[in-house]
């Protein structure tokens, strides 16, 4: 058998999230490889798959440091790229698991980046963690003519000015540890009343913040924070049924 | 039993690009609305979503007309909503499709307005046309600090330039009936050799165009288009294993 490495994006968090594809494909893996998870534990694109994965599945977890230097990460990609090489060369069908979809702001492509042209391989889409939100939120984003920015909020304060001037809906990434920051450029823009936040899409202890305005600058929110704006929708509870 | 809406975004055309949720919730459904098809056979939402679907199932197929004027839009928005509303009320568990995920560039939102605060709802997301495209052609969307524009090449034209000028990545969609204005402009910022064409994603007739200054001016393009830029990635065929 012709070996294949199929990256998987397993959708937001919970685990009928992913596309009935990746759940099929899972299920015929030989090797998985997976970010590592903290103490010990899974980690969450781990746990999302696990379900769907047979028992004599070689589950290969791999650390991938946020922020140690440039080189250290290089060489980390490096050899995680070589083995998987390797595995496929063995014949074996191979995943690679990665959180929302796997082309939109994945850490999978420093891997494809090492390995496109030289081993078969398949991407498989996922839903996007802004596209959960605004489904659990029922916040709609851009209909019809309008446009869309998605921003990391690691991103230099003008762009991000920029993005929320230029277009009718903005998701906001990376919220974490810039909250503060980020709350009041929408106040500045007078954009709060539109502007929600998520932590946690479609995970146990998924929380939705829709007033904005009353969370205090030192809030403790979640890694997993994403703020959307949406200048045609007001993010105030609908009334209830 | 209390009836409730479950608005799925059915992904972007292959059946097994579903959530596994939205295939579980479609086995439970009393009644499905679906946009009718051309032509009488299914409309794509419909034909994706069938396999999923039981016998007992009441499919009720509504003709959206894109293009007359607003007045009969709104009205039969209106009339759709309504009848929704009785099903809900009369205890069904209702299904409404729409092609993509649920919350981006989703006629469902027309449906939405007149719904929310009235009957019980929930939005199940799904894969956009976008990421799908992406992984298909395996060619990368935004990553870590960069930013992405998502338009329509309906909007005008000044708009789309000024997404093509201020982000890394920009997703233009209906493309159809507009290539060879965005092809030019794409020429004058010199994107060609970073943007890609991709037509029906997923499905048995998917075309990748990779090299778009080949493309005449005059090409048929099926109404399914989209085309993907990157700054930082080149749209040429990677070398074959």
């Amino acid at each position: 058998m012709t070996g294949k490495l199929f990256a998987i994006g397993t959708g937001p968090g919970s685990s009928d999230l992913i596309t009935v594809r990746a759940a099929r494909l899972l299920a015929n893996l030989d090797v998985l490889y997976a970010p590592a998870g903290r103490r010990g534990g899974d980690s969450l694109a781990l746990s999302i798959v696990r379900e769907y994965l047979t028992d004599h599945v070689v589950i290969k977890e791999r650390h991938f440091p946020m922020s140690t230097h440039e080189d250290e990460k290089e060489s980390i990609w490096d050899t995680v790229a070589e083995e998987i090489r390797q595995d496929v060369d063995a014949g074996k069908q191979v995943g690679f698991i990665t959180l929302g979809d796997a082309m939109l702001f994945s850490t999978w492509v420093f891997l494809l980046e090492r390995l496109q042209g030289r081993i078969p391989l398949e991407v498989i889409p996922g839903v996007t963690s802004f596209a959960c939100i605004a489904s659990r939120a029922v916040f709609p984003l851009a209909m019809e003519q309008q446009t869309m920015a998605v921003v990391s909020c690691t991103a230099p304060e003008p762009e991000l000015e920029q993005a929320l001037q230029q277009h009718d809906c903005i998701v906001m990434m990376k919220v974490y540890g810039r909250f503060s920051q980020v709350k009041a450029l929408l106040a500045r823009h007078h954009l709060l009343p539109n502007a929600l936040l998520m932590s946690e899409a479609s995970l146990p202890n998924e929380q939705c913040f829709r007033q904005l305005h009353e969370i205090g600058d030192d809030v403790a929110l979640p890694y997993f924070s994403t703020i959307l704006v949406n200048k045609q929708w007001l993010a105030a509870e609908p009334q209830t049924v």
